[in-house]
């Protein structure tokens, strides 16, 4: 099966994906505001601007004219930072049949509302949205190294077009019905990332990492029970796997501006250090201020410490030791019945 | 509280949690048949053929007179590879009162019968079993570095005693009442470190080890399932935990064994280099063997594939390129209810 495809965003993850579609046969025309990106996709067949290394499928064919590129498309990917979200539905919304399928990749939650990205699209009057999350550098999905995603959807069917449209030999897909759970898991495993850098940073090791890892997956999974998602998502692919590669990878910003926090620098310097915008701060801030503004009593000891650490200077080494010597707890408190115990 | 404490085994693991134990003010004496290692515990304080960089705490001492370790002890932890713990039960059985916590600390499982260390040592007539397990790297334990680890037994009572007697400011023990669940986790997580070695061993990035991480634990979940224990164990520091750090870690010989495969080793030439014996190459055979025998019908495609390539001359590369192509799937396939889509 192939489709014809607009995909609105022609960053690294959009190129990739656009690229990934045109591989499989699809007729994808990629969207960008900037002329000569425009320009080198459809006169030298690669994106100056990310992957100036890689050829792209040369049936790829890019335009900023936004109404031509929406044009009698069946599938719309919407490759933009969650910020721009709003802007790109107030321009494209209008030309966009209702009935269209709109793929949502990018990771990120209304800091205010936290809306996900599906229900901001939603909001806009589309009803046939399908979020694709999951581990995945560009890169390496431009490199073809074998990478797995979700596709989630509140349909069945929506979601095995989009997995249909994308799978291919290196891009396994598997389908999800919990958009929700799939969302909330990309979004809040950048402040674990933070958390991870720090560790990195005060030079502890493996061990703890993956105590980090295990026990951040445990507070999400309250995060996204209380929001009506299932906790289980976050045993897949854009929850558990996705926080295992921006843990462990230095691609991830959110690693690499926590390594300088755990090496004493300040939010300010670390900031200046990384020089891209930290999606894992911003999360942390909201999830602490939205804990403590009705006192809602959901565990999160990691995402508290890392607040504290970041905006009350608390020293991160103590910030650690308090984790370390919280209340003894039984593992999977409050999630899984533990009738094995009767308790 | 504090206890008197037999640390059976002075293998780097044996050493690291004596050595924590009498940190925590236990009265320890480990088990060594060495003397010239029980000479350097008693008399230098270190042991010199694993930790000779540190020192240990002085209070712990060290005998090759096993009766006299076991004297009036409350407290039993065995720390000797799976293959010797049926010599060591037949040993020290008749020298230890029936009622004493038995800690068992191995990972592994007995490859005819699937069974694990705590059943066998259940079979010698202890009923008082807890099982220490996680991500646990015994030098970064010895280097006072953040651990998390799982104390879990059938008796929530001995969970928690064992809990508090190796709990403290860099050693974290959480309870868990599923005593299969974490040992299953424990054994099966050496052939996805082999798996995960022969893809970095292709050079393979970060998308293609999340993504058989994630993948691997939903094929272990069908594996334990079968077995009685609970899926959701494999969420905590025993499954996932473990997991992360064998196949993230140069630390793992599994997992650099895995990698001479995926350079093109053969199995000898591969083992050779390891010099030290492969669990997951014979958890694999003992897995497939199972499955085959009578076909059985769990989905485990990683560890079918993990065989074919050691055992059946498989190219890596076929079998990656197989594992993506197979059928397409739901992602939580078998092991949750899929209401939402009331599938």
């Amino acid at each position: 099966m192939t489709a014809k495809i607009a995909v609105i965003g022609a960053g690294s993850w959009g190129t990739a994906l656009a690229n990934l579609l045109a591989e499989n046969g699809n007729q994808v025309k990629i969207y960008a505001r900037d002329a000569e990106v425009v320009d080198s996709i459809n006169e030298e067949n690669y994106n100056f601007k990310y992957f100036s290394g890689y050829k792209l499928n040369k049936n790829l064919k890019a335009s900023n004219d936004l109404e031509a590129c929406l044009e009698n498309v069946e599938v719309i990917v919407i490759s933009v930072p969650t910020s721009a979200l709003k802007t790109v539905l107030n321009d494209a919304g209008a030309l966009i049949d209702q009935d269209t399928i709109i793929v949502s990749t990018a990771k990120g939650i209304d800091e205010k509302s936290f809306k996900t990205n599906s229900e901001m699209i939603k909001e806009f009057g589309f009803q046939n949205v399908v979020v694709l999350s999951g581990p995945t550098h560009a890169e390496e999905v431009m490199e073809k190294l074998p990478t797995a995603i979700v596709s989630a959807a509140e349909s069945k069917e929506n979601a095995e077009k989009v997995q249909d449209l994308f799978m291919s030999k290196y891009f396994r897909v598997y389908t999800n019905p919990d958009v929700k759970g799939v969302e909330l898991g990309g979004a809040l495993k950048n402040v674990i990332a933070v958390a991870s850098g720090i560790c990195d940073g005060l030079n502890y090791g493996d061990n703890t990492r993956a105590a980090l890892i295990t026990r951040a997956l445990n507070e999400m999974s309250h995060f996204i029970n209380y929001h009506g998602a299932k906790t289980m998502t976050l045993s897949g692919l854009s929850g558990m796997g996705d926080l295992v590669v921006t843990c462990t990878s230095m691609h991830s910003r959110n690693r690499r501006f926590g390594i300088e926090i755990g090496k004493g620098k300040t939010l300010v310097e670390a900031k200046n250090k990384v020089k891209q915008v930290v999606e894992g701060v911003k999360t942390a801030k909201a999830i602490y201020k939205w804990l403590n503004s009705k006192n809602r009593e959901l565990e999160m000891p990691i995402t508290k410490e890392v607040y504290q650490v970041l905006f009350e200077d608390k020293d991160p080494e103590q910030a650690v030791e308090e984790l370390m010597l919280r209340s003894k707890k039984h593992e999977m408190e409050s999630v899984v019945d533990n009738s094995l115990w009767n308790i």
